[in-house]
């Protein structure tokens, strides 16, 4: 008997994502090569990894104290604690008076995906969200596919090339009332203290939900505590808030994607009640989250002599972005490229825009087989001492060819 | 300034499972056991770990080859292909017709998460799911919190003490058109043909949609392909289907839950459509899955030793838990408890029903302190040496203290 098809309605989803690393894949120039990576590259064109995290992999293997039980639903709970004491500092007011918790959650978007679900129910008149650009696709998506109504903003202003605190104000000041902000790496946004009271009164007038993302906690400054040292401001100020805080890319564990949601309330009996919820939500979305990257990192920073070995290795990955983009731009300069080039230096981080238009993009896309994004925002891990000619004789090919708009 | 907090409206959750255990931790007496863990429990009362899993997880350790790079969105590739094969065997139509094809999820309810999602979306006009009572919790909470009916069924028949595949026929009757039938391990209630026949037809008419549940693979038999057998039977009548296939339990990795979402369309068309959509969801629900459980499992699956290492760990297990029933019943015999207790030997699988009623079972947990589910249905795993006679007697003393109902 033929039968209809059940998914006969079900259309091709359009990819959203990825769309560049597949033409990259596709190309079958031997000069091509992609500077989009989310993973930090080492020096080999290698995802990086911490040297730590070798040893310690093999030490819980080896170790035959360790069962494999099932963990408890909000995941392991010194995994938890380890993080936030690394995200808070051991002796923050909120983990002294007891009223920050955490679920661990599984994946990049794991974190994003359970506040947005309680978000959904628990502040039903507050549904729109706003996020910076460049997170838009992966966690802009979460929200939006919940029905969310999602707005994009932007620091970065491509005309002056440099991030601009005034942007971040102007948003916030703009956004209505009672919205869910998702604020990323404010490392380059280098407000003075009267422009954090300016933003802090403003949410805190316009009742806005902050929703912070730490993708790579240590990875702006090489500093673990001042990467994250304007969570401090919004405690002081008694604001509550959910935090994405993602472990697996500072440690270079990219295939155990693992993180805690964070939750900081007033006080410890409204964080129960937060985290009780979290808790049924958690059980349905995935009961029992995979313990593997936990246990690496929980095994790191609980031991100080790993700790101290993991820290430095990231500090040498800090200097080696550093490194490189202080010869990208004194190569861009020996070539004579028209332009000023310290956008490339003021910036922190791996990821950072070239300052680039789309033209010029495009041109280093089509014509050099350099895979960029549309904005310019590349990955500078994924230059080394094997492609930096060729990517910055291109880089000045591009910008001849096309003049910049200003 | 004092603040209203934000969660002000937030209600302690109520919790949904876990009582039984809790009350279990809290006793002080010092011959408490619990008799309901999820996992299988060793002879010596610790997690079951097939003996192969500590020899890979080392290997996987110590090998420098592998990299720690993002897995793709579905999950391992190779990881699928191998539970795929071990789910319908190599040569099965709906593989050799490039018709089926599944999502790598993670933990226990991943799989029932994902597909929910989807059937919510894409089937919007059947919103009625049935499931076996002893799944209600956890994954038909999942379909509830979604808001699906759901509806509990059982083919348990506490009167006669055996599995009635008549209740199984009753329900998918009774059902109404279009509902999503959750089908779980199917090894006690032995359908004859024409059982199986007339099953499928009423689902056919009714279009009812089949979303299994394989927990176990190989726990029922102690064969791999007994196991899943019934699946031919909805393949070869052109059946299209959701399976979640759980993986952790049968290899002893339970802190790693990993799984499958698997689907089966009528032609390879319809499943690259289902499984576009189910990336999109992936995506937002967790991006990029943790890949240890799914590469020990890979290893193991795809080297023949290896994998008759653990075949052959898993039928020691099954032979075990057969060995403990035939124990139990003698035991009870030779006791003079009164009653037959053949139905404990009758039941394959770890998890049967001892076939007492409820006082009977307040009986065990409040005199004896023997932890046992309402419904009486325990993990014989739990079941050892040290603790056989203190169970058997009690379960005498029970019975004889509480007559029967019949």
């Amino acid at each position: 008997m033929p039968t209809l098809s059940v998914f006969l309605d079900v259309p091709l989803a359009q990819k959203l994502e990825g769309s560049l690393l597949k033409t990259y894949k596709q190309d079958n120039c031997p000069n091509k090569m992609f500077l989009a990576y989310k993973v930090c590259m080492s020096n080999k064109g290698q995802p990086w990894v911490s040297s730590v995290v070798r040893k310690t992999r093999l030490q819980i293997a080896q170790d035959p104290s360790l069962n494999y039980e099932y963990m408890p639903v909000m995941g392991m709970k010194s995994f938890i604690q380890a993080s936030l004491k690394l995200l808070f500092g051991r002796h923050n007011q909120v983990i002294v008076e007891n009223r920050v918790g955490g679920v661990h959650t599984v994946g990049d978007n794991g974190a994003f995906q359970l506040g947005a679900q309680f978000l959904k129910i628990w502040r039903q008149d507050s549904q729109a969200v706003y996020i910076i650009s460049s997170r838009k696709e992966p966690h802009g998506l979460v929200f939006q596919d919940m029905g969310f109504k999602v707005s994009e903003y932007s620091f970065w202003d491509p005309k002056k090339l440099r991030v601009d605190p005034n942007v971040l104000l102007n948003v916030v000041e703009q956004a209505p009332h009672g919205c869910i902000f998702v604020i990323g790496n404010t490392g380059d946004c280098k407000l003075t203290q009267s422009q954090w009271a300016r933003l802090m009164a403003s949410m805190k007038r316009k009742q806005i939900f902050p929703f912070f993302d730490i993708p790579y906690q240590g990875l702006s400054t090489g500093d673990l505590e001042e990467d994250t040292n304007f969570l401090q401001y919004f405690v002081s100020q008694g604001f509550e808030f959910f935090c994405s805080q993602s472990l697996s890319k500072t440690f270079g564990i990219y295939d155990e994607g693992v993180g805690i949601l964070v939750v900081v309330a007033l006080n410890n009996q409204l964080l129960l009640c937060v985290l009780s919820q979290l808790m049924t939500l958690t059980r349905a979305l995935w009961l029992n989250s995979p313990s593997r990257g936990a246990r690496i990192i929980t095994s790191i920073l609980c031991n100080p002599a790993l700790q101290g070995e993991w820290k430095h290795s990231l500090k040498g990955l800090v200097e080696d972005i550093m490194l490189t983009k202080e010869k990208v731009k004194e190569k861009l300069r020996l070539l004579g490229t028209p332009g000023s080039w310290d956008h490339i230096t003021d910036q922190s981080g791996p990821h950072s825009y070239l300052g680039l238009n789309s033209e010029q993009v495009e041109y280093l896309v089509k014509e050099k087989h350099i895979y960029i994004p549309k904005d310019g925002q590349i990955n500078f891990t994924c230059i080394n001492a094997c492609n930096i000619d060729y990517i910055t004789q291109s880089i000045n090919e591009a910008v001849l060819s096309i003049k910049g708009s200003q």
